[in-house]
């Protein structure tokens, strides 16, 4: 009776907040500990972070012992894995030699930007996937393709009215950093040192450019690209966030690539809401039906699936194109995607740094051929069968296919009407020297690709209703391009004796 | 052991979140059980999904044995309900004689679609109710309308520039069916059958038009319209997914029908989103208090509410509008609601299918009259009245219907210049054989009442602050006017000699 | 003993559910009691509501007991703070002599407006704080601003055409209470009284203007401002409520004012949605890293923080502002804040109402100094300084000051354009009689600083990517600054030997 009553309390008192009744964690190493013991109070927050998650409990050393299907590190650990936590020094002591970030830090050289060759380490395969993936190359596809280097110009130059109309300034790096590096990344270097005064006196940190930045495709002072932190956010590193659609939405929500605010009214993204605080997000295999209902944007795209008897639907993939044939967004055509993630190399017929002329014809010999394209198509097709008829299936993919043809052709109207603007002189086209993005018109013409076609095709892809409708979709393509048509015959006006020069 | 036995019913009361103690479940058909064989492994996401759900557990002979209030089947059985679970057989096998869809599978006569006919078996009631819901009529509504079937075509089809300006394509039903019929609903018929390579070797399945499709207005094989799985999605058909809000995101979210962006914001929404996790979105009848602190979309529309007595608050109502006085979106002006809901037989006086004049004054013959409106008022205002006092009430809907009548009287201006444009040949409107939606004017004459009007509308129904002002509210409504004015000077400038032809 | 052997494991697992095992709670009133016999059938919602609150379980005089930095009200209780729990009648029947809305109810004096001066008796410095908060003043500051209250007119009044163009009329009181007002607060007065039927036969209540409403800056009978109720929605008046994101979404989400997408779309904001559901909102203090990873709107901006040894990082503040230097919305420039929550008293070099002049520069005697600012930002990076090392912040802000320069340099060219529109006699400007906000041009000018800019500071201020660039960001401002240039093209081809007049 002692006992019962002694439980009684106890059970009332602490079961509300019960800790999973884990095994006794790996042990910590005197490194982490010494971060630890300055960290806990100087930078609370990430500490605790980081000691809810999964790296604080568990070693490379058990972490390689988990059946194949199961394990979450894909390194082979040539001098065998550790048997300590991954804490604070496991990861930012590493390859120092490399790290042009690295400094002396109380007695340990350190480096501040933990790249993907670092966590690389224990996840050698994801890095090695990710390394493929289009996002990791997002700096330079975006810098470094003299297109959308001028459209981002377009987007950051301060304009300024003047004697001959508006005039831009060059962006700055501050903005360009808080702009479109944001997403896509920005170029980390280290530039001097400085000192700081800080709880324990002062001391000497690197002084960075490009900081603070987790974009996903960040040029690191190692020399990598990529954040693992992107997705898998600071310090918790958590596979259940990267696998929630929020997470994705940081960068996929916007007018250019509305994945996120699609799949929040698709089916899935409804049955997510409705039913999905009660989902398993930290299953490995994850297994459609008993870890989760409907898929999150990492299902569909990402996640290793297997089902309930351990048969793998799909690899897990940080390449995530690999089962994707169609590149929806980003380029002025949807089209095949490109062969290699590095797309800058890719210049179409008339000499452009583009995947199809800007009339629409392809660039294939840059793309992915339809046999691979089938491929990828299957791949994505199998995860979908998890819960759908093949019927369903084909007549899903059947209208993505159509939407992709009406987008592109909504498209083609739109650069008509633009190069009537440039032919006949009422916008200044390259030919004249002029911009492709600076004047209304030719913003017009862009919002008629980067936004509304991608929205419908976005819509098609996943179930989006209105957004292949009225929210920015079908009704924004054809109104937008009745505007264009509108707009020239005004600009006709106000220039007499111009006129838009029909083809 | 007595403190012990005392404390066993104690554990089970305090047990809220134990699963379910259910009942064993009763048994799966034999026919059900040949299903599960294969599509265990075939399909296991919807067999998971069947197996979490209330149909998995319950059969119809125990469903109606519920106390009247709680029951959660309507039908009388007149043969007796079944012992068995509601399983895959229970449903797909039902009236195949009426099913242009039923076919051969492994032994077994089924169809592929489901529909509210097959629900009503146990759901007569509510099969009952949604016929009279102008959403089971969504289809004809929309394609059966001359006027709806232009916006239609004019958002749907291809334009392309050619020599006399943009020109249309008719839309093609891929595109059609992955657009607006996304959520009116497809008409899904039976064109011939072909085979399919399967796990199980080569089946013949049926071939449908207009698949997949779940829209709230479907035209189904076998004659009815509608699907349940619209709101209570496949395979769970879950009673608390309808109920919260997420479920009306998929067609109430876009600028067209902004229901649940503004409920998101309003007082209920947030109270909502910071506490309903702990709702009970499960029980029936559904109290106020009890089991939700602030209404969801179907609280206040369709869910049966009962007060902690068991007296009826509100009749479960899969109609809708029996609690709704006014038509807020849809039409050109926001009037009654129509006597109706096959609203292709309305006539207005100047002979358009349409429930008002094009200037505003309604067809009242088609519509509800003060006393039906006072009635749905009322029935409305009783689940107000759960939580707010008469004055706070009679203030809220005063304000609602000074809405209704200053976004009329904003669509009725945007008509006036509309009418000029098509009067002084600045547009080509019906009676020149223009098209009604086609040229920049008409756009944005049509986003001032199915945008803005509407936006600001459901701000005042739902209390939604800024989708009432800046967040395409009043601003919107007040800058397209303006916009349109300046519109129609430039055309006016663009083509000497025409002018607009003021009333 | 075997029985609570094996009752063991099963108490722990069903154990996390079980509710919380709170002291007995402290007896309710008489005066509330009677509130309860008859309202918890009258209005059972907010009954039950208010059951569920902190308020009905908890006395004053338990509440003083707390350590001060857990404690929860902060009046010093002169006569001694009441045993009774703070129920219906706590707060309705106080201050009545003060209060305009007090009446007769069944033989008790109460009132409708519970107002921050009756929640002073108990959260006096919740209360004294706030009266500092310009969100107090919000119906004064935009109604007695001459210049928002011509906005707010061009917003709101019902605009025809006529033989001139279009005029508008002024706008009604019902329609401005549902507009700006929802969220910036009505004049609430007594305006008689009327009978009214009830369950319990006719009963008389005071007729009140303005009501139902419960904005920040509401003018209350008992003559004080705002209402405690728009942040804590009424009956629970809940901590947790008013800590989670979604409670300031009500007023900050549209395009004028995006805070909430922004930080939805944050990293901060992303884990919220990730993780947030194990976080405890309820505790005081609320501490970094124990109870939440990443912070909500409060943790930033008002909240009481400390750390796990009772440090405090940042004192609670209902002020707000105390922690932000800038004020990024509002005005047509971002710049500091006003030195006094009542900005009507404001005057600009041109004698407008305004912080700054039209083209930009600071209004500084009314402004905080850079003293206060510094020392404002210092606060607000302490809190930052929770998860993130001084190079972060320090990057991150020198980004938001840019920010702030390139969007107001946005501002200053859309106003140079518009002021060429008013010279040449393209736009009626202030000085040839015309409004500030009427006309297409100015509306285009007002979403440049009101929509565009504000959107780019937002998301500089909180990381929200695209919310920066295509989601009314740096895109929409260049974008509508040449769309402004053309604009003013075709007006001057519409208008000719009118030019627009360069200065």
């Amino acid at each position: 009776m002692t006992i019962v009553r002694a439980l009684i309390p106890f059970v009332l008192s602490v079961a509300p907040c019960l800790p999973l009744q884990a095994a006794p964690a790996a042990p910590v190493s005197e490194a982490t500990q010494a971060c630890l013991d300055c960290h806990e109070s100087a930078t609370p927050g990430i500490v605790a972070d980081w000691r809810a998650s999964a790296h604080a409990r568990t070693s490379p050393a058990e972490a390689v012992k988990r059946p194949e299907l199961e394990r979450r590190v894909s390194s082979t650990f040539e001098k065998g894995p550790s048997n300590e936590v991954v804490g604070c020094a496991e990861c930012h002591k590493l390859r120092s030699e490399a790290h042009a970030d690295a400094f002396d830090h109380n007695g340990f050289t350190i480096s501040i930007v933990v790249s993907p060759a670092d966590c690389a380490v224990c996840h050698a395969q994801e890095a090695e996937d990710y390394a493929h993936n289009i996002m990791a190359h997002a700096y330079g596809n975006l810098t470094g393709n003299a297109v959308y280097h001028q459209l981002m110009e377009s987007i950051n130059g301060v304009q300024t009215p003047g004697p001959k109309g508006l005039t831009a300034t060059p962006a700055d790096p501050l903005t360009t950093e808080d702009s479109c590096l944001y997403c896509h990344g920005t170029r980390v270097e280290v530039r001097g040192s400085a000192a700081r005064e800080t709880a324990l006196g002062e001391m000497e940190f690197p002084v960075l450019t490009g900081w603070p930045n987790n974009g996903v495709g960040r040029l690191n002072p190692d020399g990598t690209m990529g954040s693992c932190a992107a997705c898998h956010t600071r310090h918790a590193f958590s596979l259940a966030m990267a696998r929630k659609p929020a997470a994705c939405s940081g960068c996929h929500k916007g007018p250019d690539v509305p994945a996120y605010k699609v799949y929040t009214v698709s089916a899935h993204g409804r049955i997510y809401d409705a039913a999905g605080e009660k989902w398993d997000y930290g299953a490995v295999p994850w297994v459609p039906g008993r870890d989760f209902a409907a898929p999150t944007c990492a299902a569909c795209h990402a996640s290793l699936l297997a089902d309930g008897d351990g048969g793998v639907i799909a690899r897990r993939s940080h390449r995530m194109n690999d089962r994707l044939p169609l590149r929806l967004f980003g380029p002025v055509y949807a089209t095949a995607h490109p062969v290699s993630p590095d797309t800058t190399t890719i210049r179409n017929a008339a000499g452009l740094p583009l995947p199809t002329e800007l009339t629409g014809e392809p660039a294939a010999e840059h793309l992915i051929d339809a046999a691979e394209a089938k491929k990828r198509e299957g791949a994505l097709k199998s995860v979908c069968a998890q819960c759908h008829a093949a019927s369903w299936i084909e007549g899903h993919f059947k209208r993505l296919d159509r939407s992709v043809e009406t987008t592109n052709a909504m498209t083609l109207s739109a650069t008509q009407l633009l190069l009537q603007a440039w032919d006949g002189g009422l916008a200044a086209g390259p030919a004249r020297g002029g911009g492709l993005f600076d004047e209304a018109i030719e913003r017009m013409w862009v919002e008629q690709w980067l936004f509304f076609a991608n929205s419908v095709r976005f819509a098609s892809a996943m179930g989006g209703a209105d957004y292949g409708v009225f929210a920015d979709g079908r009704w924004a393509l054809a109104k937008n391009l009745r505007a264009m048509a509108d707009h020239l015959k005004m600009l006709e006006a106000a220039a007499p004796g111009k006129k838009p020069k029909k083809r």
